[in-house]
C-alpha cells in the first residue's frame, strides 16, 4: 500500500527544511566528487583501457567508502538519503512528504552536478557517464538496477527506519555504503551498477549526454519504490510519519 | 551434546515465521545476487581468463559486503541466517526448531535460485558453479569447507547468540559477512571457499551442474554442525531456547 | 563566523595538555608510517612504474585503515586529529584554543617526520613526497585538496563534534579513516590525495624537496577552515567550548 | 614501570582459564588459517612469480579481517589476544599473570601449528615462512617488527583496554584487525609484517625453516612490550589487574 504523506506546506520551508536541503546538497557533493572520481583517476592510470577487475575494486570500493561517510554527514540533519530512489522509496513508505521530497531531489542532483564541474575543473578530464554495456539491452540494464536498488533501499529500511532496529542503527551508514560496494562489483561491467539517478545525473549534465539517463531514473525508481513498499507493507505494517532527522 | 528444539508445530505457521521465511528469501536472493555477480563480474571483464589477484579481492570483497549486508537485513527479523549450514548450527545447539529450520533452509535455496535466474536473465552469461581445484581431491576440498564454515559459525555464535556477547552484538552483523571475505581469499583458488550450500545450490540449478554439489553440503554442515557442538557446549554451556527474533 | 578560543595559557602546559601532545606525535607517527610505507612498499614492488589502479588501492586502503586506527588510539586523549587542517577545522569553530593548536601542530609534525625517518632506516628507500600531476597546474592541485579537505573536516564535525551525533559517534574515527580512502581513489592520480600538511610535511623533511609543500599547506588549511565556518555556523550554530577530551 | 602480575597458581588452572587456553587455540587456529592460506593461495595464482601489488593487497585484507573476527571470537571468553606479543604487551602493563601468560602462548603456538598442518593437508602445498626481503639487514627488519607491533598493542591499549575507551570498545575488534592490514600493505614487501610470532611460529615448524624465527619474536615483544609500557604508565597511569575476562 502506498502511504504518501503531504503535510503542511509550510513545514517544507521551515528552517530546518532548508537544512536539510542544505545538508543533503552538500553530503551528495562529496560522494559524487569521490565516485565519479574515482572512474576519472581509473581513466588516467590506464590510458582509456578497457575496465579490468582492480579497476572495478578501487571504483566500488570509493563508492562504499564515499556513500557510509556522506550518509554518516548528512544522517542527524537531512537522513542522509544522497539519492532521489532512496528519498522516493521513503516517500512510498510514508517517511517523507511529497513536497519535501522534491526538493531534497532538486539539492541531490544540483551536489552531483556541482560535483561534477568541479572534478572537470580539477582534472581536465571528460566525465564518464552511466551506460549499459555493449550487447546489453536497456531492459536487462532497467532490470539490473532495479534489483540493485531494491537491495540498497530495503537496506536502509532495514537498518535506519525500522523501529525494530536496535543496535542496527549504529552501523546503517556502514551497511547502506558497502551494499552499494557490493552491487558496483557485480553490475559494473554491465549496467555500471548506479542505483542513483542524481548519481548518473551530474555527469550528464556535464558531459551533454542524456543517452541512456533514462535508464537510471527508471530502474533506481523502481527498485527503491518496491523496496519502500514491500518492507513498509510487511515488515513494518504500520503508518506513523516520523520527522525527517528521525530517520537515522 | 545435541540439542534438538521441536516446539510446536503451529510455531512454524505464525505470522511472524510466515515473515522470517520471506526475510530469509529476500535476504539470501540479494547476497547471492552480489556475490554470483561478482563471479561473473569477474569472467566478463577477464576473457574467461585463470582467476587472479585482483579478481580473487573484487570476489571476495563482494561476498564480505553483500553477506555483513544481507545479515543486517534480516537480523531482526528472521536471525539473519542466508546460509542453511548456520541454520544447522544454530539448530544443534538448540537455537531455533527443526521444523522452523526446515522452512529456513527451503526460503534459502529458492533465493538463491531466483537470484541466478535474475543473474542470467540480465547478464546473458553462464552461472559459474563451485567445485575444487584441478588435482584437488573431493576429500581436500570437504576439510576446507569444514574449517572455513565452522570459523563462520562459530563467529555467528561468539557475536550473535552468546548471552555475553555485549557490545559485540552491534558488530556482528560486519564480523559475519568478514570471516566469508578472509575465507574466500584463503580458499578461493582451492575449494572455492562457498561455506554455505544456498550459495552453491542456486547456480548447480541453474547450470544444470550437480556433480560437485554433494561437496558443499557435507563439508559446510559438518563444519557448522561442529562449530554449534563446541560452542554451543563449551562457551555457552547451558539451553535456553530462544526466539529466533532475538539472535541478532 | 569565526569563533577563536583563547583560553587561559596555563590550560596550554596541564599536564592533560602534555598528554594530549605526546598522544598526537605517536598516532601521527604510527598513521604516517603506514601510509608513506604503503607507497615505499608500492616504489619497491614496481621497479618504480607508473601507479596503477592495484598500486591505488594498496594505498588508498593502508590510509583508511590507519587513519581510522590511528584516530581510535587518540580519541579519547587528544581527541585523534593527527593533522593540522582538522585541529585548524576545529579552532575555526571554537573547539580547541589557538595556543593548544599549535602545539598539536608542532606534534602532529614532529610525528611525521620520526615516521619518515624510520622508513628511511627500514627501508633504505627514497621518501615519496606528494606533487600534483605532471599537466595540473597548482590552482588545479590546490582546489582539489580544498574539496577533499572539506569533505575530511565536515564529517569529523558531523560524526565527532557535533552534540546531536547520537550512536554515530561510535563509528565516527571509522567514517574519518574511509573518507580518506574513498577520496585518495579519486584524487591519488591527480593531487596525490594529502588531506594532510602533517603527512605531506614528513617526507619532504626527510628528503629535502618542498618545491609543491605550499599546495599541501594552502589546500587542506582552506578546505579544513571552510568546513569548520560551515558546519560549525549552520549545523552546531552556538558556541561551547568543550575540552578537547569529550570530542570523539 | 614493568607490572608484574603474579596471581595465586590455581586461577591459572580454573575452568574459566581452561576455557580461555581453547578460545585462543581456536580463534588463533582460525586466524592462522586464513591469513597464511591467503600467501598460499597468492603462491598458486601467481605461479610462484614474485610478489606484486594485487597479491599485497589480497593478502592484507585477509589478514585484516580475519584478524578482526578472531578477536571477536574470543574477546568475551579470553580476551582476544591471538598473539604472544599482545599477551606480553598486556602482562608489561599488568593486565594478565605471567603463568596464564604462558598458557596462552603454548596456546596461541599450538593453534598456529595446527591450522598450517590443516593448510598443508587441504592445499598440498608448501607453507611460506616469514624473511626479510634481499638486501635488508636483520636489524632493519626486527625494527620494522618493533614499529608496527607497537602500533598494534597501543591499539589495543587505546581501545580495548583503557578504562576511558568508552563507545571505542565497540569497534575495537577492527581497530585490532585493520592495523594489522595497515601495516602489512607497508611492511609486506620487506619484513612480511608478521606483528605475532605465533602467526610466525606455525609455518616455521611446518615447513622446518627456524632461520629468521629470531626476528619475529624479538621485534614483535619488543614492540608490544614498549606499547605496554608506554600506554599503561602515561595514559592508564594506575594498576588494577583486571579478569582476563572483562578486557575487550
Amino acid at each position: 500500500m502506498v502511504k504518501i504523506a503531504f503535510g503542511r506546506i509550510g513545514d517544507s520551508f521551515s528552517v530546518g527544511s532548508l537544512k536539510a536541503y542544505l545538508s543533503e546538497f552538500i553530503a551528495t557533493l562529496l560522494f559524487v566528487f569521490a565516485g565519479v572520481g574515482s572512474a576519472i583517476a581509473y581513466g588516467k592510470l590506464t590510458s582509456d583501457a578497457a575496465l579490468d577487475e582492480a579497476g572495478l575494486v578501487a571504483v566500488a570500493v570509493a563508492h562504499a567508502f564515499a556513500l557510509f561517510v556522506g550518509v554518516s554527514m548528512a544522517a542527524n540533519i537531512s537522513g542522509g538519503h544522497l539519492n532521489p530512489a532512496v528519498t522516493f522509496g521513503l516517500a512510498i513508505g510514508g517517511n517523507i512528504t511529497i513536497l519535501t521530497g522534491i526538493f531534497y531531489w532538486i539539492a541531490q542532483c544540483l551536489g552531483s552536478i556541482v560535483a561534477c564541474l568541479l572534478l572537470q575543473f580539477v582534472t581536465s578530464s571528460a566525465t564518464p557517464t552511466h551506460g549499459v554495456a555493449s550487447g546489453m539491452s536497456a531492459l536487462e540494464g532497467v532490470v539490473m538496477e532495479i534489483v540493485i536498488t531494491f537491495a540498497l533501499v530495503y537496506t536502509v529500511y532495514a537498518t535506519a527506519v525500522d523501529p525494530k532496529k536496535g543496535s542496527l542503527g549504529t552501523i546503517a551508514p556502514i551497511a547502506i555504503g558497502f551494499v552499494v560496494g557490493a552491487n558496483i562489483l557485480a553490475a559494473g561491467p554491465f549496467s555500471g551498477g548506479s542505483m542513483n539517478p542524481a548519481r548518473s545525473f551530474g555527469p550528464a549534465v556535464v558531459s551533454g549526454d542524456f543517452s541512456q539517463m533514462w535508464i537510471y531514473c527508471v530502474g533506481p525508481l523502481i527498485g527503491g519504490g518496491l523496496a519502500g513498499l514491500i518492507y513498509g507493507d510487511i515488515f513494518i505494517g504500520f503508518y506513523s510519519p516520523a520527522p525527517t532527522e528521525d530517520y537515522a
